[in-house]
């Protein structure tokens, strides 16, 4: 894990005014050897747990470095730390200090996730990298573009928010990712993965457009690198040449939780093998060290023959996992050791010293969870917690009885692929966020990760598909998004009988807008060929997972919530029955009023229904079950016996609401006296908060329902009673 | 342009069971040689124009190999192509006789696509590909998959449908892509580019699960091979390693329309210059041979020492632009010239005969137009064509007075950022088909070529706008699908003002359902900030263009058709006038029925309202401009003046038509006796044919919307004139 530099090939040199003017450090260099044989005593960064009442104190420090820091289970000493509230503040530290302004970061995030939940591997493993940059570089002049953004805690600390850390992914709260409106050192905001280059390649050519000289860093992980919008964006990069610097957070896994039941997740995708490939080679790292010294001699001459020559000596060396970098025209650099804040410090500075060095690739190698031993040793390395035990890291999880609609998805694809060879299933580098790992366990050879890769996963299974096997394709709703082209073009148009899973469709809490699935009912059912579905709860997700097994002859999809199940009575043995296509169902039988929902939505339509009973409201509650097609009979006959028709579900407007209006327009069943009321989700982006909140916010509650209805029918809405 | 084989990095190595199974054939070995001394006479393809009357004849003839072929204008001769009409015929032809097939099909693509128009120089670059191809391979148990497909003309002459092929592109002809509809061969639609390495591994995949043990190729351009997509394919299938064999068809440039208006246009991204080096290295070659002999020496050694050798004198070679691709996990073959038959077919014969290659790519050069010399010389190499005189190449356009609104959105754009110097734009491989080739003439350091990366673009464009730039993302609403979770993640969540230019919007006649652009409303008017905008003229787009590069404080859009302008009088010097936001428009005022529309197709309800005058129907005729926000007041004005409401837009549900009726809805303006009715593109999708079918398909011409009215009044629709 040493910094060593290697120039790219001749037709992309970057515009190195001053080669010399980048020479390694003595410290980089002899770093090989220091690697192995001092990096575990000499500045190992560890934070003790403890359960004796004596020692009830978490301790972190830098070991022979002459300082250790103690501080309670409530609140950790961070003397340094409690004088940094800006960038501006750490300019002027030195290195020592900068390494225990990292060491009170990471006790500090430890304390503060350990009373709110959040992300905490990643962000443990990135402080050192964000102390060293925001120590060279001046944000927010220069911008720092934090990829998928869940690891920008320490970020947000050392901007001016630590005082609100503790509301952190809280409603009103701080997010849990970069988000402009928030800060302006948060340059582009995220959430979902592997944008950052494209961003910061924006930002740094309006930089040259506007003649300004900042820098721009985007902070990518090797995870998100697997994605092919980050290989569109170098391949543009290394094109236009612009100065951005982007540096490749390595830590050797995913960067999403992908643990599998039985531990961290093996990297998916050739990708990751050159990349510790290029990690454990040493003779690699010695070639280029001599590559390197051999462009610094030319010193001053023209950059062609410097580029000949560094071409002669790489060629030499060949074959190394950078390769890949340096063809697409980025200036290679690493690996180097993301805990060491002094080489950080040293490599930034230099590089933010090069003139003109065009896009730059700084290769760091980091770990998840570094300097907290629980989250070093968990299997998921603690990526996502609720709130947790200092001490311990033992996580505080609320019992329920029943499970997440994740787990029965699960249990239900299991079973059906019990009985069915032909089901394979399909996930983004989101095993643990789909399920899909409990499949994987039971059947290894028809689960396939594909890494973060949405626009393959989809297209991969619409070749799974032509062949006769039964693709179950999960993906996050709002990560379907990133799939839509080939979910029309490869599966939809080609009546390919592919099978959309959709986790984390509506409202998704905590998460905040990047995650929620809003969108999903809209750009689904206007496909043509798709059949879209919606569970009221998870004994008819499991029905629903049935029914997409059998249909095999066009593209099918369900969307289900995050959150755990209603309680409802499973099918035997998890395996559901298929569905009459295009069928709905009726819940309440009423007179006066019907509401149709669409999805898991249904269950507050049941609670407005039974809060409407006191005022001798008579409620009809419909379970839609398909938006696509819809129960043409069903709502007909809503229509026909009552006065007012609530559409509800979890999704924007073009969605199930406009559908059953559009179809009530074309039959002339609007002509008549029918008042009929389309609830969706609100035309504004709902910021993350508690479910609760959410759906009060959202306007989709029980009670909004049952409001909706009272004023059409000219009641009081504020006697209402929900139990 | 010599084959040679490289073996790919350790960490990845396939599983060559008898790596001697794949030795060089001294043809290849010595190909470098020949390549640059005998190609040019010894096996010259050539189709000579001529223009005496004596010499009327296409000719097309392999020099030196003892054939001939003379046809007339109106048919050439094809002795041998006459006698294939499935692959099996294919394959007993000697090397000779397959070169003479080659040939009488390029031939016959000429001479087919002279009468019809279509795609030329894509499919006159692959005629020895596709007949190396299923001579050797035997489709269609053996999959072949045509990446974008518009070079599928001579698979489909050799597979059955060369009788058909005066339909191509025409109302019930053949289409003018792979068409899994349309014949077995076709194995994998498509349109869009950059799919096929996805699907490919998904059919390789399962037929390793299913036990079968045919072969999968995918055949993809240089140009494809810059989209995410196909990198997250390739990273995966190196993981997989699945038996897969990937044709890099390399014709050094994108393979999209994009001719800038002073020649072709020069590759983009860095990719494309590591493959023009590699190309180019004679030096690589020679050293890839040896590294290959050593392989060969270790014969029935163990894989690991033969792959440690062979890493070794690879490590000698090194830098070469190969390693992109075997740093994904893909045994790199090549480069190949493509037009060798004879190469292509011995190459094709041991890969397939490899027990079990692992994923394979095969580096193979073409010319696009290859063979036709008013092909080879035109600016953009006769890409997509209309009817042409096939002795002199000279297409036989037609003459209209107005231009294409693509042209007219480029003048408009270039008039806007005369005026203001942050307009930039941006378009993902299409200068030609946007008309952005026109900007970036004018202001070639405000436009960016991205290459085929519409994720890239978009969030690129993102990061644009953060620093106070004006970008323009001209996009196909077809395409920006690819886009998608971009518009809504970096740009729509994040309020940021990105403008799209959709252009190809709705119907696009001959290119059939891959390129309509149905669902863009729906999925862009779901998103809480997008102004959505289509313009009912030119002069409307080019006021639309002016809007969207006034607001800048929100994103944008605006969707445009394919085809010409209806001759609208524009404004002077093509410089629009911002639009009040949400602010319709009335074009006839009438009392009985209200037509509202969306796009241009706001000329047929005007055409519609003229029809109805005969009967005495007083129609209100009002163009939408604006999806989103609605025009409030419009909407309430001719609901409550007009006893009927048709919405008609050229989208599919869930776009403008339910917008209306979801405000309608909320506003309790459905509760009367209105009769509404939304038209929009019927719920499949439309194959491809002329304009003037597909509208009618699509039930949305005026004489559709004024049978509507006289259906709801009664009135008998048989007599209503058009004019």
């Amino acid at each position: 894990m040493s910094a060593s530099v290697s120039p790219m090939a001749t037709s992309a040199i970057p515009h190195i005014e001053n080669p010399s003017a980048f020479p390694l450090s003595s410290s980089l260099r002899s770093y090989s050897q220091k690697n192995t044989s001092t990096i575990g005593c000499r500045r190992r960064c560890c934070v003790k747990a403890s359960s004796s009442d004596a020692e009830r104190k978490i301790t972190t420090k830098r070991e022979n470095k002459g300082f250790k820091l103690n501080f309670s289970k409530e609140k950790p000493e961070t003397p340094l730390l409690d004088t940094i509230n800006y960038p501006v503040h750490m300019k002027r530290l030195s290195t020592t200090e900068l390494e225990q302004l990292a060491d009170e970061l990471r006790a500090d995030i430890v304390h503060t996730v350990a009373k709110t939940g959040g992300h905490l591997s990643s962000n443990l493993g990135v402080v050192e990298l964000t102390v060293a940059l925001h120590h060279v570089f001046n944000a927010p002049e220069d911008k720092i573009i934090w990829d998928v953004g869940h690891q920008s805690y320490p970020h947000k600390i050392l901007t001016g928010r630590r005082s609100r850390m503790h509301s952190i992914r809280q409603t009103s709260g701080l997010a849990g990712f970069p988000k402009r409106e928030e800060s302006i050192y948060d340059a582009f905001g995220a959430g979902h993965s592997s944008t950052s280059i494209s961003a910061g390649l924006g930002m740094a050519v309006a930089r040259d457009l506007l003649g300004k000289r900042n820098h721009v860093i985007s902070v990518i992980g090797d995870g998100a690198m697997t994605a092919g919008q980050a290989y569109e964006a170098m391949n543009n990069a290394g094109f236009l040449d612009s100065n951005l610097i982007v540096i490749l957070n390595d830590n050797k896994q995913v960067s999403l939780p992908t643990a599998t039941l039985d531990g961290p997740a093996t990297p998916v995708g050739a990708l990751s093998s050159s990349l510790a490939k290029l990690q454990s080679s040493t003779k690699l790292r010695i070639l280029r060290e001599a590559a390197k010294s051999v462009t610094k001699q030319i010193g001053g001459a023209t950059h062609q023959v410097a580029a000949k020559v560094d071409e002669y000596a790489r060629g030499m060396i060949g074959g190394s996992g950078s390769s890949l970098f340096e063809e697409l025209g980025l200036y290679y650099i690493g690996p180097v050791d993301g805990h060491n804040v002094e080489d950080l410090v040293e490599i930034f500075q230099k590089v933010k010293a090069m003139p003109a060095p065009g896009p730059v690739l700084i290769h760091i190698v980091t770990e998840k969870g570094k300097g907290y031993a629980p989250a070093e040793s968990a299997t998921d390395k603690m990526h996502g917690v609720v709130k947790f035990d200092p001490e311990t890291g033992k996580q505080f999880k609320t019992k329920s009885s029943t499970l997440s609609y994740t787990q029965y998805f699960a249990n239900s694809l299991i079973a059906e692929a019990e009985s069915d060879s032909k089901i394979v299933a399909i996930h983004a580098a989101m095993g643990g966020g789909t399920g899909l790992n409990y499949f994987q366990k039971r059947f290894p050879e028809r689960c396939f990760d594909v890494g973060i890769a949405e626009q393959h996963a989809v297209t991969f299974a619409a070749g799974l598909a032509t062949e006769g096997l039964k693709p179950f394709c999960a993906i996050y709703s709002s990560f379907l998004q990133r799939g839509y082209d080939q979910v029309v073009h490869d599966v939809d148009l080609q009546k390919l009988p592919v099978r959309f899973a959709l986790d984390r469709a509506g409202l998704v809490g905590a998460d905040g807008p990047t995650h929620c699935g809003a969108f999903d009912i809209a750009y689904m059912a206007c496909l043509p060929n798709m059949i879209v579905m919606a569970p009221s709860d998870e004994a008819e997700l499991m029905h629903m997972v049935a029914t997409a097994a059998a249909v095999d002859d066009r593209p099918s999809c369900f969307r289900f919530p995050r959150g755990n199940g209603v309680g409802a009575a499973l099918p035997p043995n998890n395996k559901g029955t298929p569905l009459e296509i295009g069928k709905g169902r009726v819940l309440l039988e009423g007179t006066r009023v019907a509401i149709i929902g669409l999805g898991s939505i249904v269950q507050n339509c049941v609670g407005a229904a039974l809060a409407l009973k006191e005022y001798d409201i008579s409620v009809t509650v419909a379970d839609a079950r398909f938006c696509k097609p819809l129960d043409a009979e069903l709502i007909k006959r809503l229509v026909k016996e009552h006065e007012i028709l609530i559409t509800v579900e979890e999704g924007s407007i073009g969605g199930f609401g406009s559908h059953v209006i559009h179809f009530l327009s074309l039959n002339g069943l609007l002509d008549g006296n029918l008042k009929i009321r389309s609830m969706v989700l609100p035309d504004r982006y709902l910021d993350h908060g508690s479910p609760q909140d959410q759906m009060d916010e959202a306007g989709l509650s029980s009670r909004h329902i049952a409001a909706t209805v009272c004023s059409l029918l000219g009641k009081p809405k504020e006697a209402l009673q929900f139990h």
